[in-house]
């Protein structure tokens, strides 16, 4: 097509592209924050960063008065050329010839100071929160993770979609949804039932929960789908993998039998997704000195077949071991929720990796789980991976009709708001299945981060949102 | 990396693939849906989709009683062999000899019907409309459109990030936000005040209407940052531009100091987009008959730049128009805003063609554009497109504190509310600015599909939402 427009040439090249294509000698100008600055008698050396990759370029400044400029925290412009490096750490440095300060910064008052910051002062000050070296790392890694799915699920076909964040379901009543109200009155109502939070649609309106339902109404045109998309649960519970706004990779496909195919494409997805940001979970493990982190991670890249492990077969175990040992605080036993302690001793004690938990109690999942042929059982998993528990849910979901009006019953679930639901299945349904990954619990994984909280932009939970 | 699993080998390959990849004579296994069947006295002919491609496939039955079991919208399984197709419309057709129903449908009871179904009947029936080709086509243009993008700013050395969706903003006060409340209390409250729906976070919460606030905040850190993101906004207004919910391009990005810049990145994205999505707009010219649209659509692409015209210049232009012709119904003048009709005649009758309009009057612009030396404007612009109107709209953002503290005051906003935004320039701010681009109206600039409401899954606005 003619007249498109190279786009390398739009916009200077990044500290990244500068390091990783410019030879030597040339004439380059750099944008880009101070990060530290180091002054000798007749030299000072800065370290200047754009964001574009953990370390920044190293600027050598020979000429005293222009160094004297450079404040931590200033945003600046620097020419001058690119050269072989002499000191450690680097390969390339700057040689500093023209400095412009575009932005000032009042190295006393500025709140992100040199020093490691307590993760809560980070928290208050959220805006200025990614200019710390590892918060911008995080979102470097939650780019290439996302890249990497999306680029997983289209070579095999899915199609990337668009759910809705707005939704008429409050997910089985469940009592964690928030609704979604219309702007303030400007008066106040002389009846409350006048002004209720749902008139704007003419019913109750939601925050999804899950893309889940929809993708399967799609998945019944499109075949595969995916969604990368924000879920938000008003739980009030303060854990470290808790949000109240979240994000989750979603897929959906028909025309799948097996909970095994499922947890196939579920590994794919993840290896893949490793295999990509290996280099940030290297700059995390390299920052924090944890090289536990990057074990685990290793060991899940080279198994070739992750572990499949049914939940009877589970408890089977965690029973064993706990009449011989005692050491859970819940006894294990059929029928009851795994709690974290029996998911973390099977992927980090038994299996020592990744472990797909198959097949749990139908009272145990939601509805929309595939009974097994035993009637007693759901075609379903949890993945569950050391360090961290349980990562990725997946299912087949119950394509016959009969018996996802049964379900919806003994679940106590109103029928005729699931009427679209049931019909999907009356009208050319399919075996279909499909998991859900939350996408922070993946970057705390890599990163070895241990709360979500560090693991998004902008976090929100129960008593805080900021900005 | 060991182990890591060779993904097209997870799934069987969709239609597209087989259609695309597979030597003749194959032996293969198709699942899709009937969309079409044609009997003869000695062959039946079906059209099977699995949504992967517009087409489909073309399905050869000459066995009488294995075609029998064949109606419209059933999904099935289909194994047999890949031939050269004698017939017109196709290269490659599928010579069946074993057909498996997996999922019946009444084709007397089927609410998608093989005629053209009235679009608010399929409204009406939002979780099978992907089931038709258009909003098929229409959904697959999305995923063309949205890869496209990111991996135009991504080679641009931008981070893509996940801004937040609950927001403690409520833009300018402008009464379109909604507001975001807890789950209701099971019991009523005694008191109204009890339970303020703002009470989850501990003051109010509304769903965001832009982006481009948090993006300013990463923008400071890591230089050049995007996102695609749903936003929202609580008009009452039934036009086939607006929606509820609707998804943005929003991009950000430090150290850019003049609009025209920033109209050059824009240009580069969309003709980057329309490039990739041409065999989209291809699918949409052939079914509808509107090679206008193509039209449209190829001259973007082939200007080598698109027209930059300022406000001021735009504002005589139409009036020197009106003074001869009186076409518009609002008189063109300096200081009001451009009217629709003025948006287009600008596009489609003075410029044949897409136009950035720059540098509008101050008081028709929020209060984060930057103040040009003149005093009067902004340095903004708004991207109008023949066919459509107004597609994208930028600027460079204040980065001086006192101008910004100045334009707060003016446009009567709280400057204790927007203290974060006002110490990112106190602390290294940064010359910048960005731009935000309406998907859905993307979408329908190049599907020619007229309502916005078609150019989403499951379209939410004033009084309608399902699912």
């Amino acid at each position: 097509m003619l007249g498109r427009v190279a786009s390398t040439s739009l916009l200077p090249p990044t500290i990244r592209q500068l390091l990783s294509n410019t030879s030597n000698s040339a004439r380059v100008q750099v944008n880009g924050w101070v990060k530290s600055v180091r002054r000798q008698k007749n030299v000072t050396f800065a370290v200047i960063s754009d964001g574009s990759s953990a370390k920044g370029i190293q600027a050598v400044i020979q000429n005293g008065s222009l160094a004297k400029v450079l404040t931590n925290g200033a945003s600046v412009r620097l020419g001058g050329t690119l050269g072989d490096s002499p000191g450690k750490g680097q390969d390339k440095e700057l040689r500093v010839e023209e400095v412009e300060v575009v932005g000032e910064c009042d190295p006393a008052a500025y709140p992100i100071q040199k020093q490691a910051l307590p993760v809560d002062y980070l928290r208050d000050n959220c805006h200025f929160r990614a200019r710390t070296n590892t918060i911008a790392e995080m979102l470097r890694l939650r780019a290439t993770a996302s890249d990497a799915l999306q680029q997983f699920f289209n070579s095999l076909g899915f199609c990337y979609v668009h759910t809705p964040i707005i939704t008429s379901s409050d997910c089985e009543g469940a009592g964690e949804t928030f609704r979604v109200a219309p702007p303030e009155p400007s008066e106040p109502a002389t009846h409350p039932t006048e002004n209720k939070p749902s008139e704007f649609f003419g019913h109750p309106a939601y925050l999804t929960v899950s893309s889940q339902l929809h993708l399967e109404a799609l998945a019944t045109a499109l075949s595969r789908v995916y969604t990368i998309s924000p879920s938000f649960r008003a739980e009030r519970s303060l854990t470290n993998r808790h949000l109240s706004e979240f994000w989750m990779l979603e897929a959906e496909w028909s025309f799948t039998q097996s909970v095994n195919d499922i947890c196939a494409v579920t590994e794919g997805a993840i290896k893949d997704v490793l295999s990509k940001t290996q280099p940030h979970a290297q700059v995390f493990a390299q920052a924090t000195g944890r090289s536990r982190i990057l074990e685990h991670l290793q060991t899940a890249s080279s198994t070739p077949v992750w572990t499949r492990l049914s939940y009877g077969d589970a408890v089977a175990e965690l029973a064993k071991y706990h009449a011989s040992a005692r050491k859970f605080h819940f006894e294990p036993a059929w029928g009851k929720p795994l709690q974290s302690e029996h998911e973390r001793w099977l992927a980090e004690e038994l299996v020592k990796g990744p472990v797909f938990v198959t097949d749990y109690p139908v009272a145990l999942k939601p509805f929309y789980m595939r009974l097994n042929d035993d009637g007693k059982t759901v075609a379903c998993f949890d993945l569950l991976v050391p360090h961290l528990g349980e990562l990725v849910g997946g299912s087949l979901r119950e394509e016959r009709s009969n018996l996802l009006d049964k379900a919806l019953e003994s679940h106590g679930l109103d029928k005729t708001q699931y009427g679209w639901y049931s019909e999907l299945r009356k009208y050319g349904g399919a075996p279909h299945g499909g998991f859900g990954l939350g996408f922070e619990r993946l970057i705390s994984w890599i990163s070895g981060i241990e709360n979500v909280r560090e693991c998004i932009a902008m976090p929100r939970w129960a008593g805080r949102m900021l900005l």
